[in-house]
């Protein structure tokens, strides 16, 4: 029963996201490359966010659906642009039973294509309309390279697909449900975020406006951590959904889709964990507190229980036969937000110990004031996490005026710079060649300050780029 | 606007539950062949169905686990009585991208062999057992004919896989579930069942035992509804899972699964429903209320929402701009367990009317008194729901003595038949070639009164009989 080491994470962050992942016991891998075993902690942190995005989801008005998981070849390319962004990354299904299909079918890489068939059904008049529709399910895409949670060929994540009658309350919808991930990202998972559309090259495939939120990771690369698409309506041009409008004229309705994925739990890892492991935030902890009883206590250890079973507060027991040593290591890499010592010796002094996973200070507090302490800290510890990543987040935002101070950030200084920029994606190109950068997004509350900083000409536009998972 | 019409239920009762699936917005059809869509009222009695169970098995101690849907032929073929029964009905994923895949993989049709090879790395010693996992995900299975809910090629399921240090404990857990199915298809969805052992030739591909959930439909058909596996060691022991016991011995762990499905949802449309559609039972209704208002009373209306939203009663409000009578038969085939007429003449006498989807019976009662009453009659609708399945299933259960009286009651009348029978695979073969009926489950509770029914020969055994979905 070895303590569980971690790679150090200034040594090597990669390894140390994946020791992470491992040890508190978040992932497995198996014999399906690419794909992983998400274990119960793992399972349990996307439980919450499922909990907390859906009521959001439902108290906006939308309703879950399930679509089949399968899309027929013919059906993914009636729209042009979306089936050469999704074709060469799909899985197919070539053979049922023992049958070899006439068709074939790949796993849904997204659904926009069965959503807009179905819309064709049930929209007939405005009367129909808005349709807000969501679904919570797995798609898959063939990446080459994979990492937990970051990039993986099976993606657990929740997608919207609505329908409206103006183009106005469709980009009023896009941009609706931006602002709830931002607020969850920020309110929930407490990561500080960047958010703004996306640049022409970089928008979603068949979409009209890309808005993203991009979260800055520990090393200063950005995460991608959801995005809201307005489509327009030529998607829905295409297959041919019409309505019948007040006016009595036939027309076409307009489109967005939206969703995030288990991606936010590799965001949650990267931007809070430190080297005894996992830091989870106390609104998105499975359980708030793990209290490890040390001597015999079993009294005090019922009281407590009831005392925080009474305030909805979730708890574990670490009850098994291991060393206290190993069980508060055991406890810090699964990032139990609050630790509580509940100890024989503590207890004669009416004392209890608490520890704070994101300070990993202790504690000691009168027995009594424990519950009180709880509250205090759970609260405190959620806001002094996204403070403390803010902090980070904006320190590592850099300006470059000059395309040599661009290169000069780029190669030694991780993390965000702010450029002034022409607008054409011939620039946006060589950004990407030269260094590695690409774009985050476009500023909106800010004015560009000078030219463009790769062609010199006049710019447009200011836009973050940066390094990307 | 068309009162959405159905099929008379005793005309022509396959027609008439495709019907109420359709026009009670359950499902709808897309170009993915032998898959369903499964629409927010559809989908919503899921969610309920899954918060209910979800919690009964999380009260038992089991975890929420998330395993790759694709399984490696070679991985599908390790046992083999399993991937007999399975691999003549599974799709074929054989392309990854633009690359043929070196091994295709299924789609799995049910989970085992990834649990399996997951346990073999995460159980060591008896402190790692029990492990109590489930999951909550789809399945496929390639059907050749497919019906809504009840056979469909992809399977919105759980499914439960636990690995135990004896035999006793696995066999526990086995019974533990299979009494958690039938307690929650009891008391939430109203469905009267007969449960089980199923026999030799019945029993799942691999399982030692296999218990059984069974529920008559309104046409006498039995619906399998749900099944515990208990698997012995054999499994665990092909995928070389072994623990050190606390006597220092390397041992195999025993092992059970487990689930349920949407397949639930069919039962209750066949159990319940009548000519005027869908009929819900309160407890898995996701909205226990629909509230009709009729003429201008929105005062009142808002005050109702309050006193329904501060009881945590679920309801909706038809709002839309059609008559009266097209929204209370499209309540009625909605199924909403209550139906509340909310007019202004009524009102003007103080007064209320109510309906029960289940009786059609129309209630007046005091404004004052409507809280109360939806109270009283949610719990006596649940309680009347059941009974009423009950006695009209107890009807629908014969027994035969003699093979000629199988066949007569075969013939004409519908239900499950009571037989006493030899325990040989060959006369149980028998009957299901003569009339299409197939075993059920072995009786426990019954002595063995007379011969078997097929070669006269003594009987061990008694068993329902009955033709299934």
């Amino acid at each position: 029963m070895e303590v569980k080491e971690i790679t150090n994470r200034d040594d090597d962050f990669a390894k140390w996201y994946t020791d992470v992942c491992k040890k508190a016991d978040l992932i497995d891998y198996s014999s399906v490359k690419g794909s992983m075993i998400i274990r119960p902690l793992g399972y349990a942190i996307w439980e919450e966010i499922q909990k907390a995005l859906d009521k959001m989801f439902k108290d906006t008005g939308h309703e879950n659906v399930q679509m089949p998981m399968f899309i027929p070849e013919s059906l993914l390319n009636v729209e042009k642009e979306h089936v050469e962004g999704f074709a060469p990354e799909v899985a197919w299904v070539t053979q049922g039973g023992k049958e070899k299909l006439e068709e074939r079918m790949c796993v849904r890489p997204t659904s926009e294509v069965l959503f807009c068939e179905h819309y064709k059904k049930i929209i007939k008049t405005y009367r129909d309309l808005p349709k807000l529709y969501n679904q919570w399910c797995t798609i898959v895409r063939w990446e080459k390279t994979t990492r937990p949670f970051l990039r993986s060929r099976e993606i657990l994540w929740q997608e919207g697909h609505t329908m409206h009658r103006t183009s106005e309350e469709a980009i009023e919808e896009t941009l609706k449900m931006f602002n709830i991930y931002k607020k969850f990202q920020e309110e929930y998972l407490a990561l500080p975020v960047i958010t703004g559309k996306k640049t022409e090259k970089e928008k979603f495939a068949g979409a009209e406006i890309t808005y993203t939120i991009e979260a800055m990771m520990y090393d200063g690369y950005a995460l991608q951590n959801g995005t809201s698409h307005y489509f327009g309506n030529h998607f829905a041009d295409a297959f041919g959904i019409r309505f019948t409008d007040q006016d009595n004229k036939l027309k076409v309705p307009y489109q967005t889709s939206w969703g995030v994925s288990t991606r936010m739990i590799g965001g949650i890892i990267m931007t809070h964990g430190d080297n005894n492991g996992l830091v989870l935030p106390p609104k998105i902890a499975p359980w708030k507190v793990i209290i490890i009883p040390i001597g015999e206590v079993s009294e005090k250890l019922k009281e407590l229980e009831e005392k925080l079973k009474e305030n909805d507060i979730t708890y574990k027991v670490d009850n098994s036969n291991k060393t206290p040593g190993f069980k508060f290591a055991d406890a810090e890499v699964k990032g139990y937000p609050i630790r509580i010592e509940l100890g024989k010796r503590d207890l004669e002094n009416n004392q209890v110990t608490l520890v704070r996973r994101d300070t990993l200070e202790k504690i000691v507090v009168n027995y009594e004031e424990v519950l009180e302490k709880i509250k205090y800290l759970l609260e405190t510890i959620q806001k002094d996490m996204f403070e403390k990543a803010k902090n980070r987040r904006d320190s590592m935002i850099y300006e470059a005026m000059t395309y040599d101070e661009l290169k000069d950030i780029a190669e030694n200084k991780p993390g965000f710079i702010k450029i002034n920029w022409c607008g054409k994606t011939e620039c946006e190109d060589k950004i990407k060649e030269d260094t590695t950068l690409k774009s985050r997004c476009i500023i909106e509350d800010e004015e560009v300050n000078g030219p463009c900083v790769v062609c010199k000409n006049k710019a447009t536009t200011r836009i973050y780029i940066g390094k990307q998972y």
